[in-house]
């Protein structure tokens, strides 16, 4: 079972402070670019897995979305996004995403999901779950902590002797779990390569359709000068898949 | 135009003492790896684009390829691959894999590379090449140094206080010409993104059926404990992809 870290106390006042929590989707640095990765979203019954205080559900039911799903296994985070909504086409569920069964919650159009599936253990059972509930054509666009950034024993930057940075990567090889202090002790995320999200979405019957790695562009880096580390290791995975309509 | 560093008589006389040199593919740690994402050989058209010494071609022929053509830009190389080929299926053609033109080389099943595209400035503009080369549903499989190893300023293990090792990455999301001594002074390399290479074949009207990342495994690792540091990072990535017969 995943862990609920998101419950946590201690967690939850670290998790408000950060931009994503307090400015919703503008807050976040690779919104703009998982954005671009979205069809269009008029019409569409979406389901957002790991949907937190439900920036992007409000987003989605603001720009057309015919219906749209939200759900998450933190009940502190549901209350403040059912508090924060007012559409009627939006709905709610707490729901452990590990333990979702195909058709539980209805078929749709595109299934989202921002930075929760390295939190979910078995990986493939989730992708078997999006694969069942995607209408043929539909969307799987999601961001992941990258592996260069869950990898190392040791995940912060140093300084070198001629004062440049580097990240001290290891264990990239070795998938399996991480445990980190952030915000609170004994954060458990899930560490596979770029290559088993990959073949795991293939083998799912799902097309790659776009990949991106976050990096900061020139106009974030001017207009905050710390964002210039994160050119030296992505810190997110962004992929968007295609549900295959029929064999190649 | 691409460097062409394996007619320095330093660089290839180093190259000549690597495993992968004197015992051809099962000389290569990631040949398994590799030799798994192929299609079945038999009756197919293969080109090896950087064919080096030959050892591909002939393994393809041995193994009922119906023809075989390897290119490289290496004279050196290809003097070699000819002494040491007696198959009358099998061509080998001098050939800067930058300049190769549409229909320059023919139509085939198979592209295969290993190992030479992260010489090439204008990957796209070969994937191009490779699209236009292939017939409809046709494989385009290829290994390149991966961007994690290719990224880095200073590319060597480096040891910590407690013995452990890492790799100092940093500006992995800069993409662009990394200079090395390998062998020789000043081999320019291509470094690429793994995102950037997925895009790239999707954008020419590639599937991706398969990716891989070279680490070592428990085999390799009691054969020789030296491979243990390459679990770190992965040193290669491998790519297989279809040519798209038809719409999604």
């Amino acid at each position: 079972m995943s862990q609920n870290i998101y419950d946590d106390p201690d967690f939850l006042a670290g998790y408000r402070q950060l931009d994503r929590s307090r400015f919703g989707l503008d807050g976040a640095p690779e919104w703009p670019t998982i954005r671009s990765m979205l069809p269009p979203i008029d019409g569409l019954r979406v389901l957002d897995l790991g949907c937190g205080f439900g920036w992007f559900c409000r987003w989605a039911a603001e720009n057309g979305a015919a219906s749209v799903m939200g759900v998450d296994v933190s009940t502190a985070m549901l209350e403040q996004a059912e508090a924060d909504t007012s559409s009627p086409i939006i709905e709610y569920r707490l729901q452990d995403l590990e333990m979702l069964e195909p058709g539980a919650l209805g078929q749709f159009d595109l299934v989202y999901s921002s930075l929760a599936l390295h939190y979910v253990p078995d990986l493939p059972r989730l992708i078997a779950f999006v694969g069942d509930a995607l209408s043929s054509g539909g969307h799987f666009v999601f961001s992941v902590e990258h592996p260069i950034y869950s990898a190392p024993s040791n995940p912060e930057f140093r300084d070198d002797d001629d004062g440049s940075r580097f990240w001290p990567l290891n264990d990239y090889m070795l998938e399996g779990t991480r445990t980190t202090n952030w915000f609170a002790d004994g954060v458990v995320k899930h560490h596979r390569t770029v290559a088993t999200h990959v073949n795991d979405l293939v083998d799912a019957g799902f097309v790659l359709d776009r990949m991106a790695e976050f990096g900061p562009d020139e106009e974030l880096i001017a207009a905050d000068r710390r964002w210039i580390d994160e050119r030296h290791r992505p810190m997110f995975l962004m992929i968007a898949a295609v549900r295959r309509s029929a064999p190649l």
